[in-house]
């Protein structure tokens, strides 16, 4: 049997140059989007909207019972909004049922220029999520795009290590021939067990922790501390039961 | 005093996002455009005309005395014109005091677009010619810009490879963070001792074999055998002496 492919997109910018019609797309966004993502459904959320501007993040909040509004540019919550893009802001006595709408610099926006596009299903991965990323990748037998956020399009080492990581444990089930996903694997692999002191070395660290964020960027880079598939349907992402 | 800075860019298709005006760009093509441009200009070649199309290429032979037309798209050479993109192709005594007009699928395009974005100085960089690049960038104080002219847009891992081997000997003399750097020398500090093993591993280099060209690109990955500067004056590649 031919086995379907594996790609990784190293920046929203260059997602044009792939076909992925009749694929899933993994949005990867590791500082934070989809590790809060995947926390606030692990602890209960009943689903989280992701939107491109912060209009419609209000508006939406507010034609929606028991939401919240939540979003991040540049790092810092958006004057507006409710919420910021940590992790921590979502324990289970916070949000276990309430809806989260959100809207974040680099995931959101490449999770709707794929959805735009043609991609046939979208999840988001995290190291808090990756086994359950695994997990359903190797069940699907479809073609794969891994979609790193970046940082304003700019290649990111975070999201890269995160498709490394998948990589490394998804690829007897596919065909993988890119230098991307090559490259992702092999920085994964020498850094798999170093993560916290090699996250500290990137530049979106530098730029985060100047807000105090250290605990939350090591959370970030945890495995399987929130392991939930979230999963887009009808414009919201709910967890995959 | 405040270094210059330097960054990577990894594909053509992010040059946009870069701020290149009153830089240094670093055209990087590694199979095969700027190993055979270096190995044409050690060997004696009087000027390269890089152009961006077949149809520029044979009117520019046409009109331009003891000069050879040559190109290559997708590894072969392409009809119309003389030769291909072969360093093996460029000896001097058959070289020597002639003007080679080339046209190739990803390097001179890369060229181009740094052109027209208002690099104020552009060279080409291959491993033949690693030493003549780095000793240029440190004395310039002036911003770089390492140019990966990747396949079709798509990341490639010779190119990478090739601009860890830049940031690896010009490091302190610039400002460098930027996740692709980091990535870039990381991989060619991995890679620096096992090159021809871990170039068989890129796809360009399993798309460019099946054509019979593994001594190619070997000398491709071969450090100073044509160590030349080739700089963008009056729209031809020379030796810069």
């Amino acid at each position: 049997m031919n086995k379907p492919y594996l790609h990784t997109i190293l920046s929203p910018e260059l997602l044009n140059i792939y076909d992925i019609n009749d694929s899933i797309v993994v949005i990867i966004d590791v500082f934070r989007a989809t590790s809060t993502i995947a926390t606030a459904l692990y602890n209960g959320a009943e689903k989280i909207i992701p939107v491109d501007s912060v209009e419609k993040c209000i508006a939406i909040g507010n034609a929606t019972p028991n939401s919240i509004t939540a979003g991040e540019r540049d790092g810092k919550v958006i004057e507006g909004l409710q919420y910021g893009n940590s992790p921590a802001e979502y324990p289970r006595k916070f949000i276990e049922g309430k809806t989260l709408v959100l809207t974040t610099t680099n995931g959101t926006k490449l999770l709707h220029m794929a959805l735009n596009k043609g991609a046939s299903e979208i999840i988001t991965g995290s190291f808090p999520n990756l086994n359950a990323v695994c997990n359903f990748l190797r069940t699907q037998k479809k073609n794969i795009f891994l979609g790193c956020s970046a940082w304003k399009n700019r290649f990111n080492l975070e999201d890269t290590l995160f498709a490394g990581a998948v990589i490394e444990k998804v690829k007897s089930s596919f065909h993988i021939h890119c230098d991307s996903s090559l490259m992702a694997e092999q920085m994964y692999l020498h850094h798999k067990h170093d993560m916290f002191a090699f996250a500290r070395l990137t530049t979106h660290w530098h730029r985060l922790s100047k807000f105090g964020l250290d605990k939350d960027l090591e959370y970030c880079v945890t495995n399987n501390v929130a392991d939930v598939l979230p999963i887009y349907k009808n414009g919201s992402l709910i967890a995959l039961t």
